[in-house]
């Protein structure tokens, strides 16, 4: 029988977890592994709030293992190192990302896709190499193995940055990945949330021409104004959706909930690239002709390994690309988690874990 | 009001039309236009029987204009020549294929891409650039613009390399284009009809390692002794399929009745691509767990441009490679559509037009 959590381990922690599929989250007392050779233990500062995190606490993917601390957008300070320990100190500004562990020896991970290794081990909710479950960032310290521990830039802000460690590799990686970085290209950004925005200024920094595709009018000035898209287009808006058919060469589809692939299709010209970033929980309709006819493809990507996780953080902090977030204190999650369930976030929660996770 | 087919143009032809949608093909005389200075009149001798002549003789993608002519894997010989045309002279060997016209200005026309043209003018069924019809290849002559006549190599048998007018480059067009050439990579060939054994043929020329994936244990001698795929996988056998999960680099999917994309998808390792060239008449269910897991794609493609339509003959006269025909006489078409809609056929009919096509 598996441990009680708060024993489980030499090392002490404290965070929230859910605890049932209502998703509310409480203070939650567990622990941590004592830091062995390879490992790297980490002051928690900064955790960003992912749209997973809502998933995974509301069971809605059907795989969550109660209790669990969400959250997988770390950043911290290193305060202890293992005895192989090379590329961090003590002091240092890191990050921890969506996985803590792999396999180290598949196809994946010997070419550095260590986020598609068939053992991955999530930052939470997963089974570690241990044989003890993982829990994620709505802590105050996390114990990770130095291979899935990043640099973090000194000059990325330690919150706005926090999101680029989920939302913002989940678009770079794909946006890379499908070739979508020519300059002068014309990429369309579907759905304006967390990983959207961050896809549009990503977009703007490879030097595209960036168009928002939204379902809600109201985001178009914001989208312009404040994100620096070149264009918006509503859906349901059928004279301009028609206008705008044949236009684009890439669209990144961040939408997470069912929807219709044909409209997007359309927007592409030929051989153009729609890639899903989303992970909607039931199948969406593929309609084939235009995808034959238009030598167009449908590709899909799931966050992306360490060394271009790497690659991005520090590509961001040479282009100043931050999220746009919302700063909350630990106590706020569940007001933020309603909040998120509507899309009512611009554009991503961070908790401000260092200065509001009170040891009770 | 649209002239009689008979009266229409100056030069007479003759071949089997389908009336209504009962898809039946009977003796139909017609006409086709004075060869222009830019055109090659052909002398038809062979006529391959595409799945998609049955499509539209039935009137099964809900488009078709009758009377139609099917027939757009066409071989035969130049019986007369534009003065403007330099690439062929009489009694040359030549095809023509799925297309006879184009825009010539578009970005697919600029790019060899004639088959992505928006104007672009079929074979059959659709309207050529003086706003008549187009007849396709179950007839005696045919004339075309210079554009889209190829030049057939002399060593390529006329009968069996007809098909590849059609089947041929809508195959080798994609396994091109995604990247599906890179010897010793393991290709799936989904369906194993007049595309999928063309297929087989072509991932053997590319030094692949290729298994055919069919719902008929019935065709599993025929694909090794014959095709020469190196092994077999049938989709009833959950066992065998479940150990080829994660195995293949590439699937050509040449299935064109709906069906389900998971199986296949989950056959695919990391980074694997999926590519249809079939069309269902239906949209099919998009799974996108496995797609963003996995980060595989799905790819579509029509048919060639001319110019990789000529490379792939030149291609199969260096390498060898035919259809696997069965030659039939024009009055034993009827016959052959039904035998085709059972896909009791190995692996394409050729209708052996010069032979059999006699003038009532």
């Amino acid at each position: 029988m598996a441990k009680n959590p708060e024993e489980e381990h030499p090392v002490k922690a404290f965070g929230w977890a859910a605890r049932d599929s209502s998703g509310v989250l409480s203070p939650f007392h567990f622990s941590r592994r004592e830091n062995g050779d390879d490992d790297v233990t980490v002051k928690i500062f900064y955790c960003g709030v992912c749209h997973s995190d809502l998933h995974v606490a509301k069971n809605e993917w059907g795989f969550t293992n109660y209790p669990i601390v969400p959250g997988h957008e770390i950043v911290g300070i290193v305060t202890k190192v293992g005895k192989q320990v090379q590329k961090f100190r003590v002091g240092d500004k890191v990050g921890v990302g969506v996985l803590v562990g792999s396999c180290k020896s598949c196809e994946g991970c010997q070419q550095d896709l260590e986020n598609y290794c068939p053992q991955l081990v999530f930052t939470y909710n997963s089974i570690d190499c241990d044989g003890t479950k993982t829990y994620g960032g709505y802590s105050d310290v996390i114990v990770v193995h130095q291979r899935y521990v990043l640099r973090f830039p000194d000059n990325l802000p330690s919150d706005a940055g926090a999101p680029l460690l989920c939302a913002g590799i989940t678009v770079y990686s794909p946006m890379k990945y499908y070739g979508m970085t020519e300059p002068g290209k014309h990429l369309g950004v579907a759905g304006l949330g967390g990983l959207g925005h961050v896809a549009v200024k990503f977009g703007k920094a490879f030097g595209l021409k960036v168009t928002v595709i939204s379902g809600s009018q109201s985001k178009e000035v914001e989208a312009i104004n404040r994100l620096g898209a070149d264009s918006f287009l509503v859906t349901s808006d059928p004279a301009k959706m028609k206008a705008a058919i044949g236009t684009m060469d890439f669209i990144i589809d961040t939408i997470s909930a069912v929807h219709p692939l044909l409209p997007l299709l359309s927007l592409l010209r030929l051989n153009g690239k729609l890639v899903t970033v989303g992970l909607p929980n039931k199948p969406l309709e593929l309609p084939i002709f235009p995808l034959v006819l238009g030598r167009k493809l449908i590709g899909g990507s799931d966050a992306g390994g360490m060394k271009e996780t790497q690659e991005m953080l520090d590509f961001c902090a040479k282009n100043n690309i931050t999220a746009d977030i919302e700063l909350i204190k630990m106590d706020e999650i569940n007001k933020a988690m309603e909040r998120l369930a509507k899309s009512d976030v611009r554009y991503r929660f961070v908790i401000d874990v260092g200065n509001s996770l009170s040891h009770p």
